[in-house]
């Protein structure tokens, strides 16, 4: 079972933003800037393309109003998608407000933020949804 | 009119992959690794959530066949999708085969391929569909 199965099961917290029968997207933890957020499947499947297309086909359309949401609470160029996925087996896809495309890589050092930040965080995207 | 509507209305050549009435696929001709491809909607629309909803629900499902033909014609870990898009003020998905993290930073250099190169890679990732 990997982490995010446990956070879909509930028995690992998260900083949940939205959730329906097909996906959850909640604040990634070790975030590139504030606003990272992770879409993933309710469905244990490690590559993104190997996830059945009843998902796949719900993926960006499910994103969409979050990423508009992380837009506007942390004003940006755009929100940006990216998969790379080989730290966890659990298909999952980054949205990330970016400026440049400097941003978007993930090597960059993350932000280190308390436990209070990401609920202001989380507090302000789900204000914006 | 963007590079990429130019593209798609055969004013300027690509090398395809796949179309049907949403979407282009055509190799990236700035490529980070041979079998890096761009998906594109038929829709002169700059940011990726702005493209309609009716795209967004086909782009992944268009864009997985493409991309198992890439991991079969390029063998890597996986085939990861990445959204930029500061360039060309036209959404498009970048498909890059993939193996470590860093392979998805599009600020790494690029491949110099000749035509007759670009022409064998597109063969062969024809040839995997």
């Amino acid at each position: 079972m990997t982490i995010f199965s446990k956070i879909i099961a509930g028995e690992i917290p998260c900083y949940k933003l939205a959730e329906n029968e097909h996906f959850i997207a909640f604040l990634d933890i070790f975030p590139l800037r504030k606003g990272h957020t992770l879409v993933v499947p309710k469905i244990e499947v490690d590559k993104l393309f190997d996830v059945p297309d009843e998902y796949l086909s719900d993926l960006l359309t499910f994103a969409k109003p979050i990423a508009k949401a992380i837009e506007k609470a942390y004003p940006c160029d755009r929100v940006s998608i990216l998969t790379v996925g080989l730290e966890v087996p659990h298909a999952h896809v980054h949205l990330i407000p970016m400026n440049k495309t400097e941003d978007m890589n993930l090597l960059n050092p993350k932000l280190s933020l308390s436990k209070e930040e990401f609920l202001e965080v989380q507090q302000r995207i789900l204000d914006s949804l």
